[in-house]
């Protein structure tokens, strides 16, 4: 197998485990390091060393609990005059500065009217994360990230119509099971059966599919035409099974009918009660005293076994900071352009790491019509269209009022597009894509706002993506750090665009720095 | 077809709709009337008029509350010191109280812990009774209902161990669709695929199971053995694919793993926040002048164009009230025992209605073992013995102390079983099925509690049960009223076990009596 092969498997994400073991086996990729938990070094360990993190977003604000608690004399420099980096939560008043524009969020100021900006949700494994959560007392509630309540709509299939969730979702399993029923009648599965019994496995496969004597006619799984109710009321027809060919031609099925059964998408998925910078908040109320706001680095050089780096004060003076560590959590979107004298492989790796247009545009509603018009509470509605998803709050079920992400884009190529745009052309596209799936959108939503990453000061993008190539020949040096630099962040992870790496990456720079601790101390 | 043939295919749930419409076309079932809506009385046109309510549950509280804000002189008579009926959350000092047993709820006082004993959970379209919470700002949070994190557990396969329930449904999906793709592959399904692009429909069915070049292999869906990191731990092999074999020989997909699919389960499922007597309390708060409590009806009787309703006070004094029109809430596993001189349908009526022997157990768990350990947010694991479910507590995600419900039966003959065991043995049995899925079960958790509703004065039954004989002979009568007299409950829906059919069906009787006065009055 050659390496581009090897690369071409992990890409498509078939085989990616097997790929990754062969590329480590062929010496293309460091074994895997296990990783050590979270950090419990011993009180004191760390006095008399200082470590400067640079960047207070979550990876550097856990870099900074963890080393202080075993008494790091521990400066963290954020170029913002806000703690979070990426995990931010958008209120009335907020202002969402872009290379170009600023933006003062319209929103009134209410406990369940925000917008979480960046990351949004917390998989239930993630349990460096919710670790945090649990020790900092930040109360968890379940976000609906899957509704069998809420629509699809692509233009190119049943009319531009909106289709409900329910049953795309069940009339697709209906449809497979009574294929595969009419299949194993034939006998011509009867060899992968055998051994099997063969009506149990018709049964299991007619009710995986809600089948009816072996045909799929529509479950109450999918919905009903006439719902069931009180007095002479039974459950009446259920809704017409949806045509095959239709389903075909949609983009429904490609990934987005499954995306609740991710590895990262599945219940239970997590938000914090009030909006995700909870966590941020909760951290900062912990290392606040060690950061150092409105700090922009403008360089980062060796200073004898230790590190240097300088710093721009919003009055426009520089200071330097001089320490036997420095943890980097900047985005290398970032940090590429911070003058430093890294070693070459690790320019090599910060160069070759790539970072997604993620862009999100949120509305606050005068009314709740995605509840009181379509029975929508929470979750997500998908369309072909740029806007690509329609998330609806968990929070606050039954207000009157209520902020609606009203486009959610991941795709470089729609992001940058979308991020070209007027502030004001953003959100008439989000309105009128988002009116196909909710004729009410117009009449309901006022004012707005959006924010594209790629144009963020100190983030330029929304999270890393490496490519195979990059993932393979660059990533390692950087993962093996550089003397007395290390380097955190979700780009540190194979788990991007989550906080789980921010914080995992975190712990393994703390790790090797009091390893380094414990040997110089030996 | 038979009348005999009819009710069968009614009760097996297949062609239920096309039955019931046959049904009603040969005369069996009387036409259904539309609902006709939450209604909206003109004010004062109930004056002069007045009511009395027989239940302070539910459905006795959203008809006092309409018939109240019309002008009717309502009066509620309620056995019990407490607004809810069936709707209750035990907490820290409660009692429990069954016809031959006292139980103190031993949890601590806390917002996070308590326990729904009878329904917890609102579907989405269950439109009357949110519309209630909208109105009266009950505050409503998503419930976990279906966790791809929770286990299924049968004795019977995987040698009795615990199996993850996200292993479980995308592996099924995965072997279906792969055998799928096979059959697709030797051309014996090109009828039923002709006219649609055969290479798409692969495509389809190759996303839907997570195939690899048209077999299954495992997918990140199902889990990995070795999650992604940070650092250099790339995505690990993926967790073996379930023995097909095992699979079938287990119980899980009779109905427990399309479960979060049905109708009444499906995403988006809420609870209030604190409990869901949070919405008995709310109605209380409006209705509560007009409860009479610890009023035990013995008589109900016709007088003139009304009726006299007799109850007993706790002095053991009898009293009488007359009124134009009587709303009968009280389960007819109760009513049927009360003195009365309904018409001889209606009586038929009440005799046949069954009643669900439903039980729930729940304790105090003094640490989230199953957070701590297994990573289980809210939601349910499944067991194939007596316990049937275990569903962990929505409220308090990353608390210390947790709530956990260890039994939830629904089955009669399980149900009565559970029931009769003396309280310390039902305790018993519940730790000793649940340890087969949390092994820590028994170390962490202390007291608790449980319930039997059949053994629950003034209940005597978690919920009605119309077979389908009683369904189609019975039900009519008791549904269109006789007299003074309006039923109203669960038990007057097709939504039996559902708050909403004591909602909907109340509104039919406010409605009744509404065109009553009306009719009176022209």
């Amino acid at each position: 197998m050659t390496r581009r092969r090897l690369i071409q498997m992990v890409g498509t994400g078939t085989g990616t485990a097997a790929a990754y073991a062969t590329m480590q086996a062929m010496g293309f990729m460091a074994t895997p390091a296990a990783y050590a938990g979270t950090p419990d070094l011993p009180i004191g360990s760390g006095q008399g060393r200082a470590v400067t993190v640079l960047g207070a977003g979550i990876a550097g604000m856990v870099a900074a609990y963890e080393l202080a608690k075993a008494g790091y004399e521990v400066t963290v420099l954020e170029a913002t005059d806000l703690a979070g980096g990426r995990n931010r939560t958008y209120r009335g008043g907020d202002t969402i500065v872009e290379d170009d524009s600023r933006q003062l969020v319209d929103f009134d100021r209410d406990p369940s009217l925000y917008f979480n900006a960046g990351p949004a949700r917390l998989p239930y494994h993630h349990q460096g994360i919710l670790g945090y959560c649990r020790e900092f007392g930040v109360a968890l509630q379940p976000i609906v990230n899957e509704n069998r309540g809420a629509f699809f709509q692509d233009d190119a299939a049943f009319d531009g119509g909106r289709v409900l969730n329910r049953q795309v979702v069940n009339d697709s399993r209906g449809i497979i099971a009574e294929m595969l029923s009419k299949a194993v009648g034939t006998g011509v599965l009867d060899q992968e059966l055998s051994g099997l019994d063969k009506e149990r496995f018709l049964d299991f496969v007619s009710s995986f599919g809600a089948l009816d004597d072996g045909t799929y006619t529509g479950t109450s799984r999918g919905g009903y035409v006439d719902a069931p109710g009180s007095g002479l009321r039974p459950p009446g027809a259920t809704l017409p099974v949806l045509d095959l060919g239709e389903l075909l031609a949609s983009d429904f099925w490609g990934y987005k009918m499954h995306f609740g059964e991710g590895f990262t998408q599945a219940a239970t998925m997590m938000e914090p009660v009030g909006g995700m910078d909870m966590i941020a908040q909760a951290f900062a109320e912990r290392v606040g005293p060690m950061i150092t706001y409105n700090a922009e680095v403008s360089e980062i050089r060796r200073e004898g076994d230790g590190a240097r780096v300088t710093y721009r004060t919003p009055d426009g003076s520089a200071r330097t900071l001089t320490s036997d560590h420095i943890v980097v959590t900047i985005p290398f979107s970032v940090l590429r352009d911070i003058d430093n004298d890294f070693s070459a492989p690790i320019r090599s790796s910060i160069e070759a790491c790539g970072y997604v247009a993620a862009c999100k545009a949120a509305f606050q509603a005068e009314r709740r019509f995605w509840e009181e018009d379509d029975k929508i509470y929470g979750g997500i509605s998908w369309s072909a269209n740029d806007i690509t998803q329609i998330w609806y709050p968990t929070a606050g079920f039954g207000q009157q009022k209520g902020v609606v992400v009203g486009a959610y884009i991941w795709s470089n190529s729609i992001g940058e597009r979308f991020g070209d745009m007027p502030l004001a052309d953003r959100l008439e596209l989000v309105l009128e894509q988002g009116s196909k799936i909710h004729p009410a959108y117009r009449d309901a939503v006022t004012g707005g706002s959006s924010i594209a990453w790629h144009k963020v000061p100190f983030a330029k993008g929304g999270w890393a993506s490496w490519d195979d190539d990059a993932r393979a020949a660059a990533y390692p040096a950087v993962v093996a750090g550089d003397g007395p630099f290390h380097f955190a962040g979700e780009h540190m992870s194979y788990l991007t665009g989550w906080q789980e790496g921010s914080v995992l990456s975190a712990h393994d720079c703390v790790n090797a720095i009091a390893e380094h601790t414990r040997l110089a101390d030996l």
